[in-house]
């Protein structure tokens, strides 16, 4: 699959094109530089060795070429960003925003978190975009560095919400080829209100106990990813 | 300890009730009828056998008699019951609020929440209280009626909000009583902005997969409870 990383320079766009790449995807990383965009794939490439399928170019051209668009940029710039992608992405594409609106953005704390006026940062996304987008929020229970570290196995459970189920099968299966992550389906987009602020309560506890990765694992149920009333399209 | 259950007819309060007598401790479990707390508790005796040391009474004794003072009352009438105890909750005792914000308080749904004025339901309760009382966030996500089965194993992390760590230590201490549940140190009382939101998640989860107890376990270290950088007192 061609996936697109927006603000794949970054700690989590990285480490997601990274592990995806490895996955066997062809990732293109977008940035707001083209240079800065083929340096990063150079660098992917260079860690996943020789075979990797990694580009790097614009932000508008990865958006272009992204069957799915993965979207991973702080909440600050997160605007703009959708503005300058929009015309450049089509009805019926996915888009994943992985945005926590943490009050880093306005000089505070990482453990404190801003309230989007649209409820969420995904909310806000969805309403930059075309409404034939179909928007899904996942990765925010994620830490960025531990992604960047191929051969560090990750431990967590990825909350995925969005109206489009289908959507949310297509962003589960690429989640699953990660080893060890899996995706719990946590309904509406709006429910990104609530997933989105779990990065600042990882924080907090990060803080609290002096780690790094803190995560989640959801109990009560053996297995999660698709939901069982439905089967996969 | 002398724990007191405000609201202990509820389903998270008589599932403390009886997991937190089932440790050893003195319950007070607390109604807004004394008929009804002393019924609940001749239950509770009834299902823990007889040696169990369960007692019901009003809200108010409750929270005289308690050394440390549960709170599990639906949002909805979460004010008018803090009103109703302060003057029954001398500065210095342990007050643990277990509220969360869910619509339903207005008629909306549960996995949907309100913003309190104060920032959480347990900022709201301080404000109430006298200052000098001791106030914790915690039980979130701990399901009501899987605590009221003792026979059956939680299988999650409750996340403890709060300024005093040595208050924080307490509760983690109750919380660690009962088999295989842990206590994660969140952070400051603000912190439950974030985790008394995670009911709701938790709901919105329980409802996409059709089950009723899902959980959470946080990932990245061994242990929980008490932060290293500390000694308890």
């Amino acid at each position: 699959m061609d996936v697109a990383v927006i603000g794949g320079t970054g700690e989590e766009g990285f480490g997601l094109t990274l592990r995806l790449a490895k996955a066997g995807h062809h990732l293109i990383i977008g940035s707001r530089s083209e240079e800065k965009g083929a340096a990063a794939a150079e660098k992917a490439r260079g860690i996943l060795g020789g075979d990797a399928a990694v580009d790097g170019t614009t932000n508008e051209k990865a958006a272009e070429q992204g069957e799915v668009v993965l979207v991973t940029v702080p909440f600050a710039g997160q605007a703009d960003i959708y503005r300058a992608i929009k015309d450049h992405v089509a009805p019926g594409k996915i888009v994943v925003d992985g945005t926590s609106p943490l009050a880093t953005a306005v000089g505070g704390r990482a453990w404190h978190v801003l309230r989007p006026w649209h409820g969420s940062a995904a909310e806000q996304a969805k309403a930059i975009l075309d409404p034939g987008v179909r928007m899904v929020a996942a990765f925010h229970t994620i830490a960025g560095d531990a992604l960047q570290d191929v051969a560090h196995t990750m431990e967590s459970d990825v909350f995925v919400c969005g109206k489009d189920a289908d959507a949310k099968a297509v962003v589960g299966g690429l989640i699953e080829q990660i080893p060890n992550l899996r995706w719990v389906d946590a309904g509406e987009l709006t429910m990104a209100r609530i997933a989105e602020t779990l990065t600042a309560l990882l924080v907090s506890v990060n803080r609290t106990y002096g780690i790094r990765d803190s995560g989640f694992r959801v109990t009560g149920r053996e297995d999660w990813g698709l939901p069982p009333t439905r089967s996969r399209a």
